[in-house]
């Protein structure tokens, strides 16, 4: 945009070197000398990122609150009073050893897409909302509250990292579990929520995209799987007449890797823990513990998998004369970006001469939640490397502000296209 | 055998009450409160078990010595003084918690043998021994030594269950480390040698056969398999782009059932041995070690089945986009036993009206050893359930006077069939 460029919501564009410049500021706070950053909830570090979030929100010209889960919540008011809000953000919390964009890049973008339409003058004709959600690395439970699923009558699920309870964790940060009820939102008072999010992965990279369209929050099914065969001497024992626990565990393997490359909606699924017993080098296995994790955006999918793996587990337990029990460790329901929201993202990645790429989110977040009681959407970033959760988590400087347009007119694509 | 019934060769029969009855005082030795019988070579109990077999020895009209290796040597003297001796036996040490039949039963069965012809005043025209070999269970340096396969200058190898110097453990029961080769046997002063033994596995008792006569004793080719894959985020990882180190080691553990069970030798082999790392629900495995052991009777098979596994373990690398080195444990050459002793046992169970299996030896013996230097056979009973090393170790009293007395005719026929 040139000086003699008529300012129209066609151009308008972030501050992308505020942006970036608080994305530093920001990772400064619980900075540890490895140079990961470590920001649970709940802990002074936290605390003060909350401070400095809730006056960059005062900032941007927004009226901030706490609602009953600690959720910080800064709203930009409407031209039209009797509008629904739309609304963005997501996390400041971190993993113990966490990394400077996972989250945060979500809230700052928000705030300086706010804090844009703020220096114009302008306004969207809905109360925008941004949103810094209490504790996604840990409990869930700031957009668990949000869309009423909060299991109330279990307050132990929700302990901090440190083990305290979440009762105390609120009131630390002015929120309220006796009132969690009242943080509950709906499509009557919420019309939309978009989240933009490093990708976590590589897909974006490897793609060479520089925006993920998300087509949902991928559901997690997983499974305790146990093998029972028969322990025996590995040099007496006639491959015939063996019922070995190890040998039944890597069919099984195998056969999830099947059933998840065979599915068309592209989920992931994996065993990543495997404990064998008696584990010694001269004994035929006589059984093996495993885990199943599989992830899909789609519940049929989800379910077909586990209906699948249920047959071939039984299959494989009768080839193999080994009895093989599953039991459930997880079930976590997927969430879908809506059709509408999907289609603003990609629409204003071509008005912005951003190339796109339309992918499951298969790690959670906040949307996987705030999804389920309105119409959601996030935006990817890419991540170097796919990595993150770690000190060498990256996205450079103009993809974060890529990142922070597409928000941009994406939510003024949205106020447009919602009803007031 | 009435007592009308001349006594013939082909008639004698060796007296098994006596045999189970020594083999119940034997029991008595070392057993543990648990029921269990320990007796690890070079403890207090198994030189009261070495006490004990010298005293039978002596009864059944033998001579004993002790050689270097401390083997105890009993000698019935043969009609013929330029006849090269004849021997059987076995060992009378066992596994930490092991049961009364292994190894025991071979030595007692040979006492029995010897004790039987001297009490009918007969002798072979070949000497015979009856030998008690030293630590079978642990370092296997009682049969080595005949061998001549010890490995002299590294006498570390060769340390006590308990860790005491070899050295000092053969002193303690008059053998001597610096004269081991004074141990040493040939076919020039050794015809053959026949060993008894409990199976150790549950061939017999499957196929319902009495007797095994062993085709040899396998040998070992075992590896360290390591497979260097990509710890990645179980979620955001699609499948397509993963290093997936369990899934390559679920592929290697399947090839090595299908290289094992494609041998026309019946060879086994055994992943019995897995490490997986970082070993979390949510992390695609990184890392795995795992152990691979083959074992057959001959050698051409066990090389081969190596050569197939490299082959077989470079197409999945390949495949899996995983890093795979393999490395060897273990190498031990297995020992064909002598046809012209197969066949003696063979025809001997047809005389006696027994049924019998050839079979190979998955375990190993001091036969694997004292056969690479001569003629060998073995003799297997059944083994209730194929267990052995514990107290559940079972072969009923009848089934061990019938291996004594296949022993007993065995000996016979190959006293007739050796030259002198």
């Amino acid at each position: 945009m040139t000086a003699s460029t008529p300012l129209t919501e066609q151009n308008l564009v972030v501050n992308g070197d505020r942006l970036n410049t608080n994305i530093e500021r920001m990772a400064k706070v619980g900075r540890q000398p490895s140079g990961n950053i470590s920001r649970l909830a709940f802990t002074p570090e936290a605390l003060q990122a909350r401070y400095l979030i809730q006056q960059w929100m005062i900032d941007a010209g927004m009226i901030t609150r706490i609602d009953a889960a600690g959720n910080l919540i800064g709203t930009y008011a409407g031209t039209d009073e009797q509008a629904l809000a739309l609304a963005t953000g997501s996390h400041i919390d971190t993993v113990p050893s966490g990394g400077k964009f996972d989250g945060v890049l979500g809230v700052l973008a928000g705030i300086e897409v706010v804090k844009t339409l703020h220096e114009q003058n302008r306004r969207l004709r809905h109360p925008l909302q941004v949103i810094a959600f209490t504790d996604e690395e840990n409990t869930m439970i700031g957009c668990q509250a949000i869309a009423g699923t909060v299991l109330a009558d279990d307050p132990d699920r929700y302990r901090s990292k440190a083990g305290i309870p979440i009762q105390d964790c609120l009131e630390s940060i002015g929120g309220n579990w006796d009132a969690m009820e009242s943080a509950g939102r709906s499509r009557a008072n919420l019309a939309a929520f978009v989240e933009l999010h490093v990708e976590q992965g590589a897909v974006l990279e490897t793609t060479g995209k520089n925006i993920g369209v998300v087509q949902g929050v991928v559901g997690i099914r997983r499974k305790a799987i146990t093998i029972t065969g028969e322990a025996n001497h590995a040099g007496t024992t006639p491959m015939g007449m063996r019922k070995d626990a190890m040998v039944a565990a890597a069919q099984v393997i195998l056969a999830v890797q099947e059933i998840a490359r065979a599915q068309p909606t592209q989920p992931v699924a994996t065993v990543g823990y495997l404990r064998l017993t008696p584990n010694a080098v001269n004994i035929v296995p006589g059984r093996v513990e495993l885990s199943v994790d599989m992830r899909d955006i789609y519940k049929d999918s989800l379910d077909e998998m586990l209906r699948l793996l249920e047959e071939r587990v039984g299959a494989i337990a009768q080839q193999t004369q080994t009895t093989i029990t599953t039991s459930p460790l997880l079930c976590v329901e997927p969430t879908l970006a809506a059709e509408s929201v999907q289609a603003a993202i990609a629409q204003v990645c071509d008005q912005l001469g951003l190339s796109h790429h339309s992918m499951p989110s298969r790690a959670g977040h906040d949307s996987l939640e705030v999804g389920r009681i309105t119409d959601m959407g996030m935006i990817f970033v890419p991540s170097q490397a796919g990595i993150s959760h770690s000190d060498d988590e990256y996205t450079s400087p103009e993809q974060c502000t890529q990142g922070a347009n597409v928000l941009l007119h994406t939510l003024l694509h949205l106020d447009r296209q919602y009803p007031c």
